[in-house]
């Protein structure tokens, strides 16, 4: 009450009201569009809106079930993470080019646990201050997609495998071609202990990627290799790494999640003294100028994440726009970028 | 209307009327906790709203004047910054890890003008989509300021001069003294041939930056030193670098604006043969794992953006909640990060 007291600028419905001698719901209907006016009236009311510089408020925009305005992005993550991975940055700016031209805002919450996220998607949507969701970092058994069809919000998550999530389309990476991608550029080097070192085991895509893993290990007979977990943290990654260079019969060859975690093991490697790619061989998931300006730069698959960000929220607005499901898309597969970090296999090793 | 038929689990006040047998507005009434319902009929009335899980809608609570839960950000850059910069993931970072616990969201919108910025401003405001917003790249005569002290709506700017912006309050930094810092560091170093490399002039950090790089300059003696525009991509600086190291009386040091630009302008001068910090000295006034991974690693002025966005969204908040105008406030003062790529003034330049 205080704030409009503060801020006369805003005109309000009453104004229009007592400027133009009729009721507060005929000016409602009027501006509207509904019947129940004359022409003159929605003709005198209308006049007088513009004169006051009126716009309709999300009150009465959400009563009128126009749209909200905004797309609704919930991270479950450390808010640390948007200042050092590159992941959700680029994600950021492909949803915002996505979004450029449609007037459309993005409404986005950090939170600290999935339970917290579910809460924003039915406050979100129950107060109509979002048309849609865009979900991230699908998790195994993931509880939000239950949520999210039981609420019928309008939801696009990214990067889920289809075939896991039929009830919300996805934008989608093939991390099983990719995992094999790398698998087998090490096997043709002539690296027989491949190590990957993975993120958080919950989520889904680190799943998906271990289970190719293995597959594509056993596929080539390489029994001594392993996949291990790791927080997508710098510190965590290269912790596992000095762990795993430690063994005996240590990896010739290791492959990161994030450009994060492969720079800090290429420091951590090195730091031990390892020559990479002499001795060491050095790969990760993800391209990003970090790893490219690497020392060595890395071995990296390199996606356009940013144009994943913008299709994501083109099959959103899509979907909003369709008021029903939209299929699942795949965005364009990574390709292979080869730097020096990678090379043949150590001969004594 | 169709959207809300296909998701009947949202509760309206109509329902809840219904069941209640009493009208839409003592429901209201009710509900916002307003005089004109009965003790008795309040108490039923919202059993019956919690029991539909009923939450009031942006409609509801936009006309009783609270809060909208969402402050604003406008970003009238290329989208592409975000996946490219450190500056801006770090402070979008630091504004998400100030906004945690505060239940408030972050409404973000990408534009291409400072027209389409200020007519956001206007909506948002008007809408009452937002309960503030957080004003960045403050311009030289900028034409925001005066929008938002005309619409009175509580702002706060990143990173403006205070003597500058009066009417809203600045979380800033001092770019004077940064610029005295780096000149001097290299002044000690021997160079007296020292360019700077700035961003956008229209930026207001850019005009303080480049007057005190002058004032400094002079006071040191400095007659051939020199400041040169660039864009802020990385192309732009590589060529930029590249015409000031083809000139007769070449620069023995150059600092540059952002981490892009240091690491872009670092590979194009060794492209050229220049060995770096023997022949060229290259600092940066912003800090990043980009830059601390640079071979060599780049001297750089360490800021901690994240907390700078943390500040500037509490400073925003305690504005909003004290519906006064707070005073500006100095973040910490950055500190010279002395790496590899800056050493002494070659002895026959």
């Amino acid at each position: 009450m205080i704030l409009a007291m503060n801020h006369p600028k805003r005109a309000t419905i009453s104004e229009i009201a007592a400027r133009a001698g009729v009721s507060k719901g005929a000016v409602s209907f009027a501006l509207n569009g509904r019947p129940g006016v004359s022409e003159e009236t929605r003709t005198r009311v209308q006049a007088i809106a513009d004169e006051l510089n009126w716009k309709p408020n999300r009150a009465a925009r959400a009563l009128g079930q126009s749209q909200a305005g905004a797309i609704g992005f919930v991270l479950n993550r450390s808010a640390r993470i948007l200042g050092t991975e590159t992941f959700f940055p680029q994600l950021l700016s492909g949803m915002q080019l996505g979004l450029s031209g449609s007037h459309t805002a993005l409404h986005m919450m950090v939170v600290g646990s999935v339970e917290e996220e579910m809460e924003a998607y039915r406050e979100w949507w129950q107060s109509r201050i979002v048309d849609g969701v865009i979900m991230v970092d699908p998790r195994v058994d993931d509880p939000r997609l239950e949520v999210l069809e039981h609420l019928g919000l309008p939801a696009v998550q990214v990067a889920g495998h289809p075939s896991q999530t039929a009830a919300i389309p996805a934008v989608w990476a093939d991390d099983r071609a990719a995992t094999d991608t790398l698998v087998r550029y090490l096997h043709g080097l002539g690296h027989r202990r491949i190590a990957y070192v993975a993120g958080p085991e919950e989520l889904e895509h680190t799943q998906l990627r271990r289970q190719e893993f293995s597959a594509s290990a056993e596929a080539l007979g390489l029994d001594a290799s392993q996949s291990v977990i790791s927080g997508y943290e710098a510190d965590d990654a290269a912790r596992v790494t000095r762990e795993l260079l430690a063994r005996s019969a240590r990896p010739t060859a290791v492959m990161y999640d994030t450009d994060v975690m492969a720079m800090a093991s290429l420091r951590a490697a090195q730091g031990l003294g390892f020559r990479v790619p002499d001795e060491l061989s050095i790969v990760s998931f993800e391209d990003s100028l970090l790893v490219q300006l690497g020392n060595p730069p890395i071995t990296s698959l390199t996606r356009d994440t940013v144009a994943f960000g913008t299709l994501a929220v083109k099959t959103l607005l899509e979907h909003i726009a369709a008021e029903t499901p939209v299929p699942s898309i795949e965005g364009a597969q990574p390709r292979l970028s080869i730097r020096e970090s990678s090379g043949p296999a150590p001969t004594s090793s």
